[in-house]
């Protein structure tokens, strides 16, 4: 009984119980690209063979630096089912974070889409460079980029009938790197058999409940973390895919929609907000009767986001928690039990971050012991299962932080969890900002302030932002005989972090409080500047 | 990534997430107990916890002769997470074969029904005997059988908070036999991952579908490789469970499903051919409105049933298609594409066998040439897996001959496949009759009327019947100077085989024909006395 748990066997099934069902991608003139599963499953076995000609080992990484779109669907399949890692690098990262990221990777090929070639001109000229031995354009004009090679003339090289090698299931399929820690970004690696296991699990019903009949849209972009289950759900179960490109604004996405009759999508709050804002300019002009669930991860949804969906246009929003270490952990479709529930209770169900999906465990611990699931003592998320990471790629002293000695993976999470397993984020224990679904280290923020030669001290926290969800704000003490502005700080960090970083908000204050180990007291500045309030 | 898929796992999913969901078990005495999955929690740890002082070693066979019931539920989790195997006879069969089944097995302890104890006299007096060292009587009147303990003496000795050491997930955890094929049963180990496996691919929408608001009775017996499901998915989602305990019959069946509101329900087409009877007799009686499906497995289900359901009860049929060697394999629920064919041809795709679960891989072989997917050739279905069985036990020479050099399991049936990848059942490879859901060996009735002195020729097939979808026709050749009458034959065999296996119809025939190779000619013999319809 020990057929091998991949992502061979995930494409199989839908190029042959699925071949019909179409796959729609948004191109880069914004016209629609029309395919079918039968489609997808030739293009990425004729991609999986000519990777062969590329003559790499077994576990060469190869890096893609893409949109959501079908060839990145493409390498999704062909570059596992070719016996190699794919490692979806995110282009909103600074340059020096994804050339530093791409050198420890030793990601040996890159897939680029032609709208980001001017990036990679700026990762070539890092301090670290960029290991790449071979560049693979996509949509490239004909006026090929130094040395690359064209994707379609890539393809034309291989087979369509082309059958893989037989895979281990625990063999890496997919590579990410989490910026959500302190200190630089650390690898993920995902097997074929996590990424079916998590396929299938989220899948079912009274959690996800993913159908046939489905279109599903994964608006959170393809080189995330949250989602990378979508690509292989959809194919297991035959459900039609519509991939948005670069288009992500309001209305390209209620475009799509309405017209591909979508049922179910996904993505950061930040993104829902946007789109309920189109909603509610413009009432009845977009049908999106069809959509049945939206789902909203990366960051925690403003309750009136929520509310205004489900009372104004009858859409339900639906909370999901993930991490690049678990793809999906949690999920807040309330259960039968809870759909019995006065209405109260269950908005605070809904509001919640959710329960773990079938065979992820969960418990919090503080102090290293485990607290009860009384709603109320405050805990570290901790959770482990069959998808969950067990280590970071190379980095042996921030695996061991962040596992403990049992195996469970840290979420730096604080939260409560109910009697009957409903989890509440209430604070956290890693110090960083989570803007528009994306991480913004501190500590990397602090560095770059405190490099200023005014500067004595600097701490950044987290404080609500209705748009993005949280935004940084920095407090910053001067040295006694030194003056500094917040608009010259904000030049100064500007060239060394991503643009998106920079905070709004720099605050000169004449001290920052201290813990009773002489630590910034974080907890005790976002009590004071940005209270959380109380979850439930 | 690397934690195990368990039945500790599943089991632990339910005590955490759904400890109120009910689960309602009928007891010999026809009344309900009602306890929920926190209670079968803590009664299986106990279980486990109190089979440790047994001192068994690790993978020891432990058997039970029960009726589907809470305490054989107990059984399906506490022995496997005790690092046990849990093998379920099937009382039906003829007490020599169950010896012999046991012995094979080498069943260390038996948990059996005091219903059952006379069948155990029975065991015990056969020329095998039975191999178990410790009995337990479930439900006894505390008039214990010699030297057996009591089940719930048993579990008072265990602690419900007893914790499980880790399990290696392709440890087994079930041990069936089939009985499906010529010569002797054969024994199929079942680990614990493809249990698992089994239960989240069974469980996705689009399939079955189970969902945690779901009240499910399997009616197909605990001991019946079909029902091995239901305990895990019903768990793994939170579902409700009612159990059925002895009581199969049409009434006992349609008052718990008014009364306990179930959803689904599951057995063979005997089981629901008599349903629809009553239902029909006294119309209006029965509130069956929740029931969203009816599966039908074992055997064919006939049309007119099929249809009887659906046009005077408004109830949908699904049939399934399984086998001790794969538990559940195929499943003819239209899906998104096959719902919007003409009602003729959805009809057609409701009455085949249906298409594999997700992760299940099939094709169909003629002379080792794989078939197209054309509707009309015809191949011998093979099918492949994570739970799909690799080998019987202990049996080289069977395995060899079930198994393809390429380790794809060989069903014996011979099957059409179409275009989308819907099975049709044109004819068996195997010589055997399907009964009431239960084989039955034509060889192993034809050497019993063989041992005749009067009986030169004997043959067995299979004849549609209406009640029990299949019954055996012997057509049998005297010696020139014998007489020998189908009463005297009957009750000749009457002992060796089990009750239900003699044949009602034996006829008297001046020769059998017989193939090229001499073999007798089964095909040629169906085709003339049991003709099968086309089955689209």
């Amino acid at each position: 009984m020990d057929t091998e748990l991949t992502i061979t066997a995930v494409l199989r099934r839908a190029e042959q119980f699925s071949p019909r069902r179409e796959v729609v991608s948004r191109e880069p003139d914004r016209s629609l690209h029309r395919s079918d599963w039968a489609g997808v499953g030739r293009r990425a076995r004729r991609l999986a063979s000519a990777l062969q000609g590329f003559h790499l080992a077994p576990d060469t990484r190869v890096a893609s630096l893409c949109w959501s779109h079908r060839q990145h669907l493409e390498l999704y399949y062909g570059v596992p089912m070719a016996g190699l890692v794919l490692h979806p690098l995110n282009p909103r990262l600074h340059h020096e974070d994804i050339a530093w990221i791409a050198t420890h990777a030793r990601d040996a090929v890159l897939f680029v889409d032609a709208s980001f070639l001017p990036l990679l001109e700026h990762l070539r000229a890092t301090a670290d460079g960029v290991p790449f031995d071979r560049v693979v354009v996509i949509g490239g004009s004909g006026d090929a980029h130094a040395g690359a090679v064209d994707y379609e003339e890539l393809l034309a090289t291989g087979e369509e009938q082309w059958t893989p090698a037989e895979i281990d299931e625990h063999a890496t399929a997919l590579l990410g790197y989490t910026s959500g820690t302190t200190g630089r970004p650390k690898g993920v690696e995902v097997s074929h058999r996590a990424l079916v296991l998590h396929a299938l699990s989220s899948s079912l019903q009274g959690w996800l409940g993913l159908r046939d009949e489905d279109v599903v849209m994964p608006v959170v972009p393809m080189y995330h973390a949250l989602a990378w289950g979508w690509p292989y759900t959809s194919a297991l179960l035959g459900a039609g895919l519509v991939l948005p490109g670069p288009f992500l604004d309001a209305a390209s996405l209620l475009e799509l929609i309405e017209d591909e009759q979508v049922t179910m999508t996904g993505g950061v709050p930040t993104v829902w907000t946007s789109v309920l804002r189109e909603l509610d300019a413009a009432p009845g002009k977009h049908d999106v009767s069809r959509l049945r669930a939206i789902l909203s991860g990366g960051s925690t949804a403003p309750p009136t986001m929520i509310e205004g969906f489900r009372d104004r246009h009858g859409l339900t929003v639906v909370h999901t928690w993930g991490m690049t270490e678990l793809i999906m952990g949690l999920i807040a479709e309330p259960g039968v039990q809870e759909r019995a529930l006065p209405p109260g209770e269950l908005e605070s169900v809904r509001h919640s971050q959710g329960r773990p999906l079938p065979l992820l465990e969960i418990r919090a611990r503080a102090e290293d012991v485990e607290v009860p699931w009384d709603a109320t003592t405050l805990g570290e998320l901790e959770i482990r299962g069959p998808w969950v990471a067990r280590e970071y790629l190379e980095a042996p002293e921030a695996s061991a932080e962040q596992w403990t000695a049992d195996g469970w993976f840290r979420t730096g999470d604080i939260v409560t969890i109910d009697p009957r397993g409903w989890v509440r984020i209430a604070d956290r224990a890693k110090d960083v900002v989570k803007s528009g679904g994306e991480w913004i280290s501190t500590p990397a923020l602090e560095n770059a302030i405190l490099a200023h030669p005014a500067v004595a001290e600097a701490a950044v926290i987290g404080v609500v932002d209705e748009k993005w969800g949280e935004r940084p704000l920095a407090l910053v003490v001067t040295h006694p005989d030194r003056r500094v502005t917040p608009e010259e700080l904000r030049a100064f960090i500007a060239p060394s972090v991503a643009r998106w970083w920079l905070p709004e908000r720099i605050t000169l204050v004449e001290a920052i409080p201290k813990t009773a180990v002489g630590k910034i007291d974080k907890r005790g500045l976002r009590a004071t500047y940005a209270p959380i309030g109380d979850p439930s």
